[in-house]
Formats: C-alpha cells, sequence, structure tokens
C-alpha cells in the first residue's frame, strides 16, 4: 500500500492508478483520504467545474460523452483537454448501484488517456454526498484535469445543490415530456447558465422551446437572450442571460457551439469577477457541509448507546416528544 | 395571538384556522411550533401515511386528488374519511414556490371540509425538509385525520428519504419515458408498495408494465406479484411484494383499485407487525433529523461570527484546507 505522500506525488506527476485509489479512499472518508486532501489542496483552482442536470430520460449521459470526447480530442489550434466525468447518483441508496448508462459510457470513452469516468453512489445524507462530490472534484483538479463535469440525474434538491459547486450549470431538457414538468422548471432554471434541447429531432421541440422561453422570460424578468446576445450591459455592470441551444446528442449534432457557449460563459466569468465570486460561494458551501457532518460525527462518538436506545424507546412510546429526546440527548452528552 | 395551549386544544376540538395557524408555527421552526409538537405528539400515531413519489409528468398530483376526493367521501357502507395533502417540492429552492399544479388541485378540492391541502416549499437542508415534513405529519395525526399524503415531486434522494416517513407508498410512472429512466427505477422501485402505471390509456403502457416488471423481479429475487398475490407465505413469515396497478387519474379510472390495494397494505401491515417497525423506523429517523439540525444551530450560534470568515478567508486564498478550516472552527468552539 503506497503511503499518502507518495500517493499525492504520484498524482501530481499524472498517475491514474493513484488518482483512481486516492479517490476511493476520499469518497470513502478515510483518514487518508482527508491527509490526501489537505496536500492536494493548494494545488486546486484551476479546473472548469461543469454541472450538468435535468429530468430523467434527457439524455444527459450522451451529451457528457459527447463533451468529453471532443474536449478530448480538441483541433483547430486549441490542445486536447483532460477531462473528468464525475456520475453522481442520488437515486439509488438501497442498491447504491452505478449508472445503466455507464455500460454505454464506457464504449465510447473507454481506453480514453485524457479521460477519467468515476461513478457515485448515493450516501447516507445529502450532505455527505454534496461533501463527497467536492472530494473528488478537489483531487481531479489538483490532478490537472481541465474540465471536470459533474452529472446528476433527476431535478431535485440534490442536483440544485450539486449544481452549486460547479461554474457553469447546463439544464439537459427534451421534447414530450408532460405538463407538470414545468413546475420543476421554475426552480431548475434559475441555477440554468445555458438551456439544452436534447433530442431536438423529436416531435414537440417547438412547445418545449417555447415553454423554457416563457418560463426564463418569468425568471429573468423578461429578458432573454435570443441568440448570441446572452452578455448584457446594464447599470454598469454584465449580467449573463441563459441561452438556449438545440442539440442532438446521438449524432454529436449541435456539441461545437455547446462548447463554444461554455467557453463564452468561462470568459463572461472570468472578466465580470463572478469566477471568484462562485469559487467563494463554493468553497464556504463545502466547508458547511464538512462541519455539519464532522460535528454530528464527533458528538455521536461522545455519546453511550445504551443512553440512545433508552431515549428512542420513550420516544416510540410517545412519553416523550421528538424535541424532548432531543433536549434529554444534548443533556446527556454534556453532563 | 391565541396561545400554544388555546390553538392545541382548538386542534383538538377540529379547527381548522388553529390547524392553519399552528401548522405555519411548526414549518417555520418557532418556538411555539416546538411546544404544539410537544403538547400533540400524545395524541399521534393514529393516521395512515401515504408517500406517492415518481418521476416529473406522471401524473403524481392527479391521483393524489382523486385518493382525496374519494376518501373524503367513501360510500359503500364505510365513512367518509378526513385527508390530509403534504405537498412537498424539493426543486424549487430558491422561488421557494408551489405546484404548478395546486391551481388544478384547489379547483377540485376547495371547499371539502374533509380535506386539508398544504404546500410545503424546500428549505435549505434536506434534514431540514424531512424534518419539516415531519412536524406537519405530526399535527395533523393529532388533529385526527385518517389518511395523510405525502406527495413529492422527483425521484432523487429527497424523495426516498420522504418515502422512508410513510406507511405505504405509491410510485407512480406513466408510458413513454426514456429509457436511462430505468436506471432510476431500479432505486426507487425499492422503496415502492404500490406500483402505479398512470396515463394507461398512452401508447406504450405495455412496454412501461413489462419493463417494471423486470426490474421488480430483480429487485424481488424473481418473486412479483402478477395478480392479487402479493401477500406471499415463505419461511414462516408473510412477505409483501409490490403490485401493478394501472389508472388514467383524469378520468378517474383504477383509483377504487388503488384504493382496495392500499387498504391491503395496510392490513398486511398490522397483521405482520410491520406497521409497528415501521412506526419504530420512522420515529428513529425523525429524532435523526431534529438532533442533527439542533446540535449544528447550537453550536453555529456559540461561534463568533468574526472568526469564521477569518477562516473562510484563508480557505478561499488556500492557505488552509476544507479539514483543516474545520478543526479550526471545532477548536475555537470549545476553547
Amino acid at each position: 500500500v503506497p503511503s499518502t505522500d507518495e500517493l499525492v506525488s504520484s498524482i501530481l506527476r499524472g498517475s491514474r492508478l493513484a488518482l483512481a485509489q486516492s479517490l476511493t479512499l476520499v469518497e470513502n472518508d478515510e483518514p487518508n483520504g482527508y491527509a490526501i486532501l489537505n496536500q492536494l489542496f493548494p494545488y486546486t483552482g484551476r479546473a472548469h467545474l461543469i454541472g450538468v442536470t435535468g429530468a430523467p430520460g434527457t439524455g444527459k449521459s450522451s451529451i457528457v460523452n459527447q463533451l468529453a470526447l471532443q474536449y478530448s480530442q480538441r483541433m483547430e489550434g486549441s490542445p486536447a483537454r483532460r477531462v473528468a466525468i464525475i456520475a453522481v447518483d442520488p437515486s439509488s441508496p438501497f442498491t447504491g448501484g452505478a449508472f445503466l448508462g455507464d455500460r454505454i459510457r464506457m464504449r465510447d470513452l473507454a481506453g480514453n488517456p485524457n479521460v477519467f469516468i468515476r461513478s457515485m453512489a448515493s450516501r447516507g445524507s445529502l450532505g455527505g454526498l454534496a461533501a463527497g462530490t467536492s472530494g473528488l472534484v478537489q483531487v481531479f483538479d489538483a490532478a490537472g484535469y481541465d474540465v471536470i463535469m459533474i452529472e446528476t440525474v433527476g431535478a431535485g434538491q440534490a442536483e440544485v445543490d450539486i449544481a452549486r459547486l460547479a461554474h457553469t450549470t447546463l439544464v439537459i431538457e427534451s421534447p414530450g415530456l408532460g405538463d407538470d414538468i414545468q413546475a420543476i422548471k421554475a426552480g431548475i432554471l434559475e441555477i440554468a447558465d445555458l438551456l439544452v434541447i436534447n433530442k431536438a429531432d423529436y416531435p414537440g421541440v417547438e412547445n418545449t422551446e417555447r415553454a423554457l422561453r416563457a418560463n426564463l422570460e418569468l425568471a429573468t424578468n423578461g429578458q432573454v437572450a435570443t441568440t448570441n446576445g446572452q452578455v448584457v450591459e446594464g447599470s454598469g455592470t454584465t449580467a449573463w442571460l441563459p441561452t438556449i441551444l438545440r442539440t442532438i446528442a446521438t449524432e454529436g449534432a449541435g456539441i461545437t457551439e455547446l462548447m463554444q457557449e461554455i467557453e463564452r460563459h468561462q470568459q463572461h466569468l472570468l472578466q465580470s469577477g463572478e469566477w471568484q465570486r462562485r469559487e467563494r460561494e463554493r468553497l464556504h458551501i463545502e466547508l458547511e457541509n464538512l462541519l455539519r457532518e464532522t460535528l454530528v460525527a464527533r458528538w455521536r462518538a461522545t455519546l453511550p448507546a445504551a443512553s440512545y436506545q433508552e431515549v428512542l424507546s420513550d420516544l416510540v412510546s410517545r412519553r416523550i416528544s421528538h424535541h424532548q429526546a432531543v433536549e434529554l440527548l444534548l443533556e446527556r452528552k454534556e453532563g
């Protein structure tokens, strides 16, 4: 077993094996994992973190795969980039299983030296999920990955929390989903930097775009970028208005345009000072998550199991309420 | 402003106004809310808690509305039941907004004296969301509501956590969703007591049922109830195998059969001892959520804001790592 120092220096030299081993230590909350994060942290802060979220069935994985493929073999004067994919699956806490899409993903990307794929199964708590994602991001960032894509299934709180950790958030839609999905969009739209209508060859794409545009107008007080005019000047500052793009990921259509938009967004972030603001916000949230986890774990370690069970029994028999149970437990710990 | 004692006795006498006021106090974590929960808790433990979850666009709200309508005006010898609906929207932490479906809901159910509807917007944290839901459930339970339906949007961790708080969990599906939704199902199926294919008049319903059945067989080691044989005897115990039902909620089709299955499930829970087991499990989870929130809130209250900002700045400039920041904060608090 290599030491922490050995793992860290191997990662910094570009070893995929050391990277994989370290990701596992970090994901499993091993003490060695903390030590690795401590040593790698000064090397972080360079990667472009891209969150990819949206409802099931929209083809998120295909888009992520296409982006990874194209980033990793960039032509046209710009160099190939190193791409990490973190696929977070918050929907399967029981099976702890990986994506079904992983098999398709492996077929397209396996053996590509510039792409590293990591699936992350759900943990017990959401704080844990977001905190775990942050740890993996730090490792990839320090290891020199230029682009880190964080893909989540679904459109719930977990996805929103994880999207908050990204610089650029892509929300993927597709034609033909039901009406009450509109209610979802109201929330998710507010975190979207780019809106992608995938499966743009499906019937109903016009309706989907119209509905998205109407929702966006609500969310941005009537300002929506129709073409490439998404950076608007107003009251001395520049603001980013989400653009709507169409893709057919299975055929690779629209992916080049999507990459250009992602780059435009990155430029906007850097020039407006928003990049630094998001960095600070992200580190703040990560600190909060870790604080919370640590605080609860340490408190629990000092609590005798017997007194916990006793209090729980009193709760179940309704001799005491939840709040009274909490008071008892917190008092006992201090005494 | 009525006192806590007045609110509690009004709730127990059936006042809707006192109920609404108390729900707000509980949802907002007001000290009065805690006091109300403490006093109401001995009156809880009678309601049947039904979780309703599934992907967006499947028609969950329509099914919940139909169930509420039929429960509240029961014929055939059984009395009308009092029904509470808690609509949890974890997808919209920014708008804090209610369901779009609420307007439709209000049209069908407004003025029905046996139905009480409460929308719950998302909170900052998932613990908060589940904890908040638990509080509302307790108030409705003590107030004499026979059936409490907890409806969540999406299929992520939040929904799973909330479904764990129910006696009976309905997972709603509908035909025509994409392929990678199958990955979601693997996780969500394991919490399903009843599987409902809504929009059963849509094309593709046969495919959806076949896919569900295949997934179920995986999840239950090959045992799937084909008709009404879902209670099986084996090795001395009875187990519940999820059944698959079809509905067309917009026309009310299949709702009576769904209610019968829900009742069969309740009977199974009561006879097998599973009801008590789930009660204990639920109270345990609720206790954990509240403990966690309280612990973090109390720790924070003792921390000087200045030292927190100082540590955060050191983190942002990467002078210290996340773990080092947490150590500093936890040490400072103790000193």
